[in-house]
């Protein structure tokens, strides 16, 4: 096999508040020239930017370990196998995994995971839809949230990668479906693409009432993925037994401080409420039913779903701000390499 | 019938932060000479003194309507027919319902329950353990709760009415179990009489480890009775998917803002918590289950309760203040007549 130079961002200094390319340091090495026992060699197509990453360059104690200063960024990716030392994974396979910010991942697969793409179905959809997005979607608002059809369910970030996802879901699911969102641009995609009832900009004064009139009857569950202020006003509209799905605090994730709860936390006794946080990873040996159903829906054309590339690995570091920023619509992806 | 003389608690003046007899104004009234066809005259046996009754005296949003000013004070009751005009509830019935803070009650049975009293078996009992506090106790553990054999269950408030009897059933159960209260003298018999495996006084500095070395496989349940910097504390050492079970926010109750969240509720996300408040009312109609299976151990000698009777109606107002203060353990009723 030829010798590659594989190129990478790795974190050199934790973010203080945003996240941006100061944090990151631009490295090339060579990998190494031939493939050891069960070894593959990875060609990354896609690098999934997420909120979460803000929380692996932090050091605050978290659900994983923190990234160390030095090390290759982490992140969600998808690739294809370019050499082959392993009998699971034929040269030419499409397989996911988390080897991070780099342009080629060489080493053993236990980390991968192969990906049977479907005639139509693009690539990136593995790395958005029925993927880590697509699934937290999923599990989060039937087997988290246990949506009912009968509920009146709303999404924070709604035009977000897992939001946007949620609320169609909830749809399809026969559920009333009212999502928040940062801008009147989002409200529309939301409302007059995606089919939400009801979408609101909680950037406007008195989102609060609007939320109130989208929901006659209350809050049946709340699919959360922001925290804070936008979901003090939630919980202020929440009927007796209803539900949260924690699924992000993303509100959260700039501040140094510990993540205090709702303002309003005596509504967890005064409506019985039940708030529960959870992890996609929770769910890893769900995937397959879970992306079973999800794949059925999009063949349908019952979802959608926006993806919005940036070009090029070099410029993960500007990129990945967009999300805290709210400048991004749908999943936001990076291509590091044509398919 | 005879006409009967009534006294009464009415609520004079919402509680600022503590409740005591300024709150109260004693009155006195006669009842109708006559009963209507369907009524019953009760005579009071005993009031329960509830952290709850803080928060029905505030005009707070809460899960019932707040008591008027003027009303009789609303308290859970338990008391002797004495005149019935009521095929189902014959002169001498024990009832209980939530007829308040008077003497006797006459009226329309529709909100009284009878109770079916057992030899050796005192009434107070069905105003306590074989009551409210034991059902509360009873779901909140195994049904809000879902606690299993192998967790490890933390209890605050655990010398109280409920607090105790969750610890017994959790040790039933099979369940590690340490107990948070605010005494060494609580504590001792927590650990020595109801058989916790630790008890910790919360209000001597460094509790925190001393629960860390109590729990050293983390905190699977943690059922809550106080909410605020115990909660806190206790939040820090919860395992991944462990759940809290909140029955209670007395660290709260006496204050005028509205109660906010754990400090570090991201724990919730970071930990996959599950939070689920709850309302005794939600089991009502499980009741005859949960009092079998309690009455059942409390035959068999498994289980003990704490009553702490004041005597006379008269001193309830003075009395409700000691559920706050913590100067009282297990029980706290009002004998308001004799049996």
């Amino acid at each position: 096999m030829s010798q590659k130079a594989n190129q990478m961002w790795c974190l050199s200094k934790r973010p203080n508040q945003n996240i941006d390319a100061s944090n990151f340091s631009w490295q090339e090495t060579q990998l190494p020239s031939t493939l050891g026992d069960g070894e593959v060699l990875v060609r990354t197509l896609y690098l999934s930017l997420d909120p979460t990453n803000r929380l692996w360059a932090s050091d605050m104690d978290q659900y994983m370990p923190p990234v160390r200063l030095g090390d290759v960024m982490r992140g969600a990716t998808l690739g294809v196998v370019e050499e082959s030392n392993n009998a699971r994974i034929p040269v030419d396979s499409i397989v996911s995994g988390m080897w991070g910010w780099q342009s080629y991942f060489q080493g053993g697969a236990g980390g991968l995971s192969l990906v049977d793409p479907v005639p139509d179905v693009p690539l990136s959809a593995y790395i958005s839809i029925l993927g880590i997005n697509g699934m937290t979607a999923f599990f989060g608002l039937f087997d988290v949230g246990q949506a009912k059809a009968s509920d009146s369910v709303v999404v924070s970030a709604a035009a977000g990668s897992v939001g946007s996802l949620v609320g169609q879901m909830a749809k399809i699911h026969g559920c009333r479906v009212v999502g928040i969102a940062g801008s009147d641009e989002k409200c529309r995609w939301l409302t007059e693409e995606l089919g939400f009832d009801a979408a609101i900009n909680y950037k406007l004064s008195g989102w609060s009432a609007q939320l109130s009139a989208s929901c006659p009857d209350g809050v049946d569950l709340y699919f959360d993925n922001v925290g804070g202020e936008v979901t003090d006003v939630v919980i202020d509209q929440m009927n007796s037994h209803a539900r949260i799905a924690v699924c992000g605090m993303i509100s959260r994730y700039n501040e140094a401080e510990p993540w205090s709860g709702p303002k309003n936390y005596g509504m967890v006794l005064m409506r019985s409420l039940t708030i529960r946080g959870f992890l996609v990873s929770d769910y890893f040996k769900r995937f397959s039913e879970g992306m079973r159903i999800v794949a059925t829906w999009l063949s349908e054309g019952r979802l959608q779903y926006s993806v919005e590339i940036v070009e090029g690995l070099e410029n993960a570091p500007q990129a990945i701000d967009r999300l805290f920023l709210g400048t991004n619509t749908g999943k936001l992806l990076v291509r590091c390499s044509p398919e």
